[in-house]
C-alpha cells in the first residue's frame, strides 16, 4: 500500500511539475551578473575571458539530436545547460534498466519513451530551452519524410532549417538515413560513434559537398589494439561505459559550441582510443565518385561557389588529409590478421593517420578505377532506402 | 496554494523514496545476463569483449571523491553507474543555480548541501553502491584529521584504506591538503583540474614516492593559446562549460577503471586543450628535493623496495619523461609574453612536452642549485598547513 501511495504521489508531482514549468516565464535576456542565483553567469563569463565573442547568440540556434541513448542524452543535457535555443529530439526506443550504466536516465524512468523521459528532465534543468520530440524510427518511409520536414523547417525562427543535426545513433542504417537526408538538404551535421567494446569512439563534421560524407568512404573508426575478430562476433551484447560515452558527448558538444559560436578550431574528425588515451585527428574531402548522387550534386555546387568567390590576394592553403608518417605515440596495433591478409580479403585500406582505420573495406568495382566517375544511377530515394535496409 | 501543495508532496515523495531505497535488497552478484532489466549487462560484456578480466571486482573497491562540483559530481555518477563498491564524498558547498551550467545537479536541489543532494541522486541511480558523505571543508585542522582517518580506514573491508582518492577541487589550498594527506598515508590518488577560462583541463596520477607529487614541481596545466594575462585577472568570475568538465570527468574515471580493473594504459598525465582538440600526455618522476618531507620519505621507501625486488632477466625500461621535440600537431602558443620575458620575471620554465606548461614558476632559491638536497626542515604538519593557508 505504501508503494501505491508513493506511485500516486509521484504521478501527481509530475503533473504539477509539468504545469509549473509551462507557467514559468522564459528569460528575456541572458544575464552576465555574477550572483549565485544566475544560471548563466559562468557561461557569460566566456566573453569576459576572451573565449567567445557573443555567448548569448546560443539562444538563436536550433539543434536536432537523432538518437537519445548513451551519447545523445548527455549531448542534449549539455546543450540544454548551455542554454541552446531549441532542441529537436528523435528516438523510438524506451528507457530500460540495461541503460543505467550510462549517464542521464534514472531507474524510475524505465518503460517511458526515451524522448519523453529526456524532455521532462531537460525542461526541469532549463525551462528557457524550447523542446520538440519525435518518438519514432526515422528509417521508415513515412517517418523519413517527416524527419526531412522537421530538419528543414523546425528552427526557432520562421520555420527555417535547423542549424545542425547531430547523429547519436548506434547502427549503420540510421547513420546512412541521416546522411541521405543531410546530403539532399545540404544540411551540415556531425556524426558520433562508440565501439562495441566500449573503449573507443569518434566524432566527425560533415559539410555536404565539402568534407567526406558517410557514403564517400567506409566509416572511419578508431583503431583498436585488440583482436579485431573479437569485435565482429555476431549476436554478442555490446559493452558500454559511461566514461567513453561521456567523453564522446563532451567532445561532440564542444565541437558544436565552437562551430556555432565561432571560437577555437572546429575538428573535422576526432577519435578517442581509451586504452591508450590517444586522440587521433584528420580531415577528409568529399569523394567525387561518392555513391550518393546528392553528395555529388553538393560537390558541384560547392565547386561553383568556390570558383565564383573573389580570389583573395593571399591564397588560402587547400586543406589536405593529415597523415602522420611516424608513429609518434609509440602505439602498435595488435591484430592477428596482417595488413596483407586484410587487403586480400577485401578492398584496399586507404592511407590514414596513425590510430584511425575503416570500419570495413569495399572491394574494387570492376572497371572503376580511381579518378573515373561512376555511372549515374539516378535511383529514387525509395529504391536507395530499400537497398539500404537489406544491408 | 498549488505551489504549497506541490512542495509538500515533493517532500513526502522524497521521504518515501529514501525509505524505499533503504528497503531495497542489494544484489548478491553482478549478473551478466543479457536482458533489458539487468543494469550490469553492458558492463559485464566488457569481459566477453576481452577488455576486462574480472569486471565484478569493481564491487570490492572504495573511492574517495574530494569536491563534488562540476567534475566531482559527474565523476561520482560515473563510478556509481559502473557499480563501484563504496564512494566517500567530501564537500562543504551548497548547490546554487549558478552551478546549472554543469552536469548533474538540478534546479530543485538549490540550497541543499552538495554531498546531500548528490547522495540522494546517486542512491536512486544505483542502490547497490554504499555511500558515506562529509559536509565539511577538509582544510581546517579538525576536519583534516577526520579526513585522514576516513581515507585510511573508510574502505568497505575491515576498516582498511580506500583504494583511490580523487581530487576534484577547484583551488590550490585544497589540492595541497590532499597532497599532504596522501604523501603521509602513502595513498595513491588522482588530480583533476579545469582552467578558469573553461577551455582546458587535465588529470594526473600521483603514486607517492614514485611519480611527482603536487609539491614536487609547480602544477602542470595545459598551455592556453590565448593571452596569459587574461587568465590571471584577479576577482574575475571563472567561466565553466559542461563539455570540458564532462570530458575531464570522463578521462578521470576511465583512468580509475583502468587502474582498478587492470586494463589498457593508465595515464600519468593527460591534458585537454579544447580550443585545438589536443590531448598532451607525459610522465614525471618524484623530485628528490621536494618540499614535502613525507614525499621524500616515500621516495626513500620506494627506492629501498625497488632495490630489494629480485632483478628480472629482462630489464624493464625506466620510465622517462616523454618529450616531443617536434611540433607534430602544428600548434602554436599565442601569448603576448615571450618565453624570455616569462623566465626573467620568475623562475626557470622546465622542459615539458608540447602543449603542457606550469601554472607558475618558482624563482631559484639562493644557494640551492639543481641536484643539491635542500635542508631538512622537519616542520610539523601544523606548521606546514599554517604556511599553506597564507598562500
Amino acid at each position: 500500500t505504501e508503494k501505491l501511495v508513493f506511485e500516486e504521489l509521484k504521478l501527481r508531482v509530475r503533473e504539477l511539475e509539468n504545469e509549473l514549468i509551462k507557467c514559468k516565464q522564459k528569460i528575456d535576456k541572458m544575464s552576465a551578473e555574477v550572483v549565485d542565483s544566475n544560471p548563466y553567469s559562468r557561461l557569460m563569463a566566456l566573453k569576459r575571458m576572451g573565449i567567445v565573442e557573443d555567448y548569448e547568440k546560443i539562444r538563436t540556434f536550433t539543434v536536432a539530436v537523432v538518437g537519445v541513448g548513451g551519447v545523445g542524452s548527455v549531448t542534449a543535457e549539455m546543450l540544454t545547460r548551455c542554454g541552446i535555443g531549441k532542441l529537436i529530439l528523435f528516438d523510438y526506443d524506451k528507457v530500460e534498466l540495461a541503460n543505467m550504466n550510462r549517464l542521464f536516465f534514472q531507474p524510475h524512468q524505465a518503460g517511458l519513451s526515451k524522448v519523453e523521459a529526456a524532455e521532462h528532465t531537460l525542461r526541469t534543468i532549463n525551462p528557457d530551452v524550447q523542446f520538440e520530440t519525435h518518438n519514432y524510427n526515422i528509417t521508415t518511409m513515412d517517418n523519413f519524410a517527416h524527419f526531412m520536414d522537421r530538419i528543414s523547417h523546425g528552427a526557432l525562427q520562421d520555420g527555417k532549417a535547423v542549424d545542425l543535426v547531430l547523429s547519436c545513433v548506434d547502427n549503420f542504417e540510421a547513420r546512412m538515413v541521416i546522411n541521405t537526408a543531410c546530403n539532399e538538404l545540404s544540411q551540415i551535421w556531425m556524426e558520433s560513434g562508440v565501439s562495441e567494446n566500449a573503449v573507443s569512439g569518434h566524432i566527425q563534421l560533415i559539410i555536404p559537398g565539402e568534407t567526406a560524407c558517410f557514403a564517400c568512404a567506409p566509416p572511419l573508426v578508431v583503431a583498436a589494439n585488440i583482436d579485431e575478430k573479437t569485435l565482429k562476433r555476431e549476436g554478442v551484447c555490446a559493452a558500454s561505459l559511461p566514461t567513453t560515452m561521456g567523453v564522446v558527448a563532451g567532445i561532440l558538444v564542444q565541437n558544436v559550441l565552437k562551430y556555432l559560436l565561432k571560437f577555437g578550431t572546429v575538428s573535422h574528425y576526432l577519435g578517442y582510443n581509451a586504452m591508450q588515451d590517444f586522440f587521433p585527428t584528420m580531415a577528409m574531402k568529399a569523394n567525387p565518385t561518392c555513391d550518393d548522387r546528392h553528395c555529388r550534386k553538393q560537390q558541384d555546387d560547392y565547386k561553383k561557389k568556390e570558383a565564383e568567390r573573389p580570389k583573395k590576394v593571399v591564397e588560402q592553403a587547400v586543406e589536405e588529409e593529415v597523415v602522420h608518417e611516424e608513429n609518434d605515440w609509440g602505439i602498435e596495433l595488435v591484430s592477428e590478421q596482417t595488413d596483407e591478409e586484410l587487403q586480400a580479403a577485401s578492398g584496399p585500406v586507404p592511407d590514414l593517420p596513425e590510430g584511425i582505420t575503416v570500419a570495413y573495406t569495399i572491394p574494387d568495382k570492376t572497371g572503376t578505377s580511381e579518378g573515373e566517375t561512376v555511372e549515374e544511377t539516378e535511383q529514387s530515394l525509395e529504391e536507395l532506402m530499400a537497398q539500404m535496409r537489406k544491408m
